[in-house]
């Protein structure tokens, strides 16, 4: 069995990869809810929607998140009326958010919620969000004042200066059910390539997964997101250099040796393997920009024989 | 001032008829929210959005709720995903449903929202909820079991049979800010021609307005919903008869005797003045079907000139 930790857009792109060579059925996908909200009283997981949207091949590939073809005529009306309209939810978004909240009302967990849409999007593997309790992430920027994840990321663009980063409620969370039983028992363990310290570190947050993690070091394979110096999609080489970090692939290293035995990154930063070295990892260069099905199925298949010890236990195709 | 009770598609009506003879500024609705219900999280308020919609041109003619050329994409989806869709909400009024849900859950009252939404209507009367406290419309079926308004009226179309009616958080709601105010200034008060149990009751229910209406009695003018022994829409007709009353006329004075000093009837109950006026209620007889503008308008001025000792203070056009 493969777990994979997962952000948003990047690693719904590896997921992909990943179902192309590995039975769906033998993966799990802890996700990231620290980017949760709520909007109109409505209950928004944006990460597990993005990779529920994209392995049902129903996603925006211009945006990454939202319905390919899907219309605004709500937000539209919204907006008529005088309604915040800055986080854009499409007509057959909303669907999705309408069901998990009625479900959540109604006393479901999310975790329960979560595997209702996976199965009715038809999706094969085990999409888990990290907790079922509410773990917000929480930025601090230079004034001084905080904002939330979809504040900072959506209305501000990522264009502020962030001081710090904290995740609300994590210290009471606990990890949803099959969380810790499914990193303890995978052969492998990848952190796909998402933002370390808006999408990755809240799923680390929850008690239980570093010490988890860092006891499986040798099992877990992180994919870097930074390419050339540069996130290629969001914030991440922002908040790394922001936050103390640097925003290169020995950055990122450093950012998780921790918890991470052996870091994959771009062959545009094989200049980088020293430092990654450095930092007590093993370091894989591939191509890591999925640009096409074909580079993403690839990146999979490294990543699977990168991952110490129990690799050759995991089936895989092509 | 003309203070209104309203429930949904007939008061809404009614209004239109009386916003075409009167100054919209002049008139105060006071509406039942015993309807009001939260579906997948959403706040709804169907007898606010009725009268809104309707008065602001934008209603759907062949239902009488919702928005005329709305579409469901949303409600598509949300039936694929095996969500509950048998409140059919069209993407225009899902927007209504958001706006009201993101600034109640703001802090904002009902009230407060009520009139920003009929702001941006463009609506040129004043819309005051009832109560800004939850009161809800409880059935009571011939099993024994209870069911909410919507379930009933909605859900199962108002074909059980109903044994009882109870107004759910009457006794600690108070009135909105302005109900008491405007029924105790109004030179008439008019019962607009809603289903008198389960519309106008409920807007009873809530602390004093019974007693005001009562203590103003002279002042208050009915429209019977029942014309021909049924009602026009919805089960008005079937609720009079299994609580108890008759389906005429007659029957509407009878329930509304004790709050209200005048019954419009329509010209096909001629028959049932004698009955009206035994109630010690005066009785007018004239068309109350509102099949055109003009029909409406008459209505409206019929209803203002059997309004008691004030009626000649107010101004009406035509």
């Amino acid at each position: 069995m493969i777990a994979v930790l997962c952000g948003g857009v990047g690693a719904a792109r590896f997921l992909s990869g990943l179902l192309q060579v590995v039975d769906p059925g033998d993966v799990v996908a802890v996700v990231n809810t620290g980017d949760d909200t709520e909007l109109h009283g409505l209950c928004i997981s944006p990460d597990l929607d993005t990779i529920t949207y994209t392995l049902s091949g129903r996603v925006n590939p211009v945006t990454g998140w939202g319905f390919a073809g899907d219309d605004f005529t709500t937000m539209q009306a919204l907006e008529a009326l005088g309604g915040d309209t800055w986080f854009r939810l499409g007509n057959r978004d909303l669907a999705t958010h309408l069901y998990r909240t009625g479900r959540l009302r109604a006393g479901a967990s999310l975790s329960e919620v979560t595997a209702e849409l996976a199965r009715a999007f038809g999706l094969g593997l085990v999409l888990l969000p990290m907790s079922d309790d509410p773990v917000r992430t929480v930025l601090r920027l230079a004034d001084g004042g905080e904002v939330g994840f979809q504040d900072y990321f959506v209305r501000l663009r990522h264009s502020v200066a962030v001081r710090g980063v904290r995740f609300s409620g994590a210290e009471q969370a606990s990890p949803a059910p099959g969380v810790l039983e499914s990193l303890a028992a995978a052969s492998i363990i990848v952190i796909a390539p998402s933002n370390p310290v808006v999408s990755i570190d809240p799923i680390l947050s929850v008690p239980g997964v570093r010490a988890l993690l860092g006891s499986r070091r040798a099992h877990v394979v992180g994919v870097s997101p930074i390419v050339a110096g540069a996130a290629l999609k969001g914030p991440a080489d922002r908040l790394l250099v922001e936050l103390g970090g640097e925003a290169t692939a020995a950055g990122v290293a450093r950012w998780m040796a921790e918890v991470c035995g052996t870091l994959v990154i771009d062959a545009a930063d094989s200049d980088q393997v020293p430092g990654v070295e450095a930092c007590g990892m093993r370091c894989v260069v591939t191509p890591t920009v999925m640009g096409t099905p074909g580079i993403a199925a690839a990146l999979a298949r490294t990543v699977l024989s990168s991952g110490g010890p129990d690799t050759d236990r995991i089936p895989v195709a092509g």
